[in-house]
């Protein structure tokens, strides 16, 4: 009985709500073996960052090196990144091992508002890692940065995932949760347009959204589906989990990633 | 709704199949909220350890001030610890916020093999942290290490379990897998002996049985129930996960930590 893998590459979070500890959740809960490859640590709870460790570039190529001789993971999630010296470390590994499946969070800023990423690094990830991606998954912040376009409606972001595409050549998924009329994310890909109608959730715990959709579209790609269809999953597993009502912490709480689940410990 | 929380302390293990990446995996799978601060990184696979690199005291520290001044832990697993420094620092964290449930594993010697822990650290360990244990989980190795006794036989087993809770006050789960006659677990706690009967599973992948049946002790602790209720049914988890025969990698494979559960996302 063998499983299909998943890697992510990100920042760890200690209170366990986002990077790859909800990588590992999602991956974990959506079927697929989990690995990781960490790029910082961070001291972290709901109401932001208190301190943060990157790992040195050489370091996080010596993780990639372990995983990829030995259990080759079927898709690959890239979350924050710490330094342009891990970007070029970690698009060296994916060439070298002719990684499949790769989805890109351009994590620049958490839920709770903490910037995570310098500038150099953003043009590194822009340079060496976007065009390597088979989706990215940019939140409308992000998408302006990639785009380098200003984003106030629907049209702004066809728009801007059209420019991101045009020059990078990956799939772009621009997640609309912050514009103020609709929750509705765009998949843009070479002329290809499709809308994923979002509901907006009367849940302020949304500590690691982000995270999850990118791990849960990765889980969904190590197992086969089509993009399309890896996302609207993606989408559903969030939604549940969001809607599902966690309450932990004072600040903006995490989510419940084992909601679809009735443990076989507790019925016992 | 609100799920009971949990704490690993430990190391990451980039392969996924042991350190945070099992055990949030297993307090997960066992229907609590995991959290993790990290003590040190490593690149590994199921192989062996390629690289290490220890976190700094002071930011193990703050990741547990993050930790424990938000989401409250109500079971704690502690695993790999670096330096004695970190010992300290662990010590004392766990007595200012007064930490309950605490599972020590003691580890020493990774199942590949890998000396992980030095002298000088399980020096620090028995002094500070064994006396503020609930159960530690020491295998036969640990336990003659701890102990200073040698052990060849179940009889020795309970004179060296003795001997340790004597001295530190915890109540010792001594593994006795690597005994050549049994795989049986002996539980002393002041006078009270109880063997957990184990059955030996023809399944050479065995990577991070150790911190897996520490988490999921610690996990059921986090649900409220008793010690030895608690061993019993992490270990009913453990031998699932190892019986799922899954087969990853050229060594030493990590278990299938989900085998409980059917996929809600599959099934749809």
């Amino acid at each position: 009985m063998n499983m299909r893998t998943a890697l992510t590459i990100a920042g760890s979070d200690s209170s366990g709500g986002a990077g790859i500890q909800a990588d590992i959740k999602t991956m974990t809960v959506n079927g697929v073996y989990a690995m990781s490859a960490l790029t910082a640590l961070t001291a972290q709870n709901t109401m932001g960052v208190t301190d943060i460790m990157g790992v040195e570039a050489t370091f996080l190529g010596n993780q990639l090196d372990s995983i990829f001789t030995d259990i080759y993971p079927n898709a690959i999630k890239l979350g924050m990144i710490f330094s342009a010296e891990q970007v070029s470390v970690i698009a060296q590994k994916l060439e070298k091992y002719q990684a499949e499946n790769i989805v890109i969070d351009p994590v620049m800023v958490a839920t709770s508002g903490s910037t995570l990423t310098n500038g150099e690094t953003v043009e590194a990830l822009k340079k060496h890692l976007l065009p390597l991606a088979t989706v990215i998954t940019p939140n409308i912040f992000e998408t302006q940065v990639l785009s380098g376009m200003e984003i106030r409606n629907e049209k702004d972001m066809i728009r801007a995932a059209k420019n991101i595409f045009e020059i990078y050549g990956c799939a772009v998924l621009c997640k609309g949760g912050h514009l103020e009329e609709h929750a509705n994310d765009l998949l843009y890909i070479d002329g290809f347009e499709h809308w994923f109608c979002g509901e907006k959730i009367a849940n302020m715990n949304t500590h690691g959204t982000g995270c999850t959709l990118s791990s849960a579209i990765a889980a969904n790609l190590a197992k086969g589906k089509k993009l399309v269809e890896a996302i609207e999953q993606a989408k559903q597993y969030l939604t549940g989990a969001i809607k599902a009502g966690l309450n932990l912490g004072e600040g903006r709480g995490p989510l419940n990633h084992v909601y679809t689940f009735s443990f076989g410990q507790e019925s016992k």
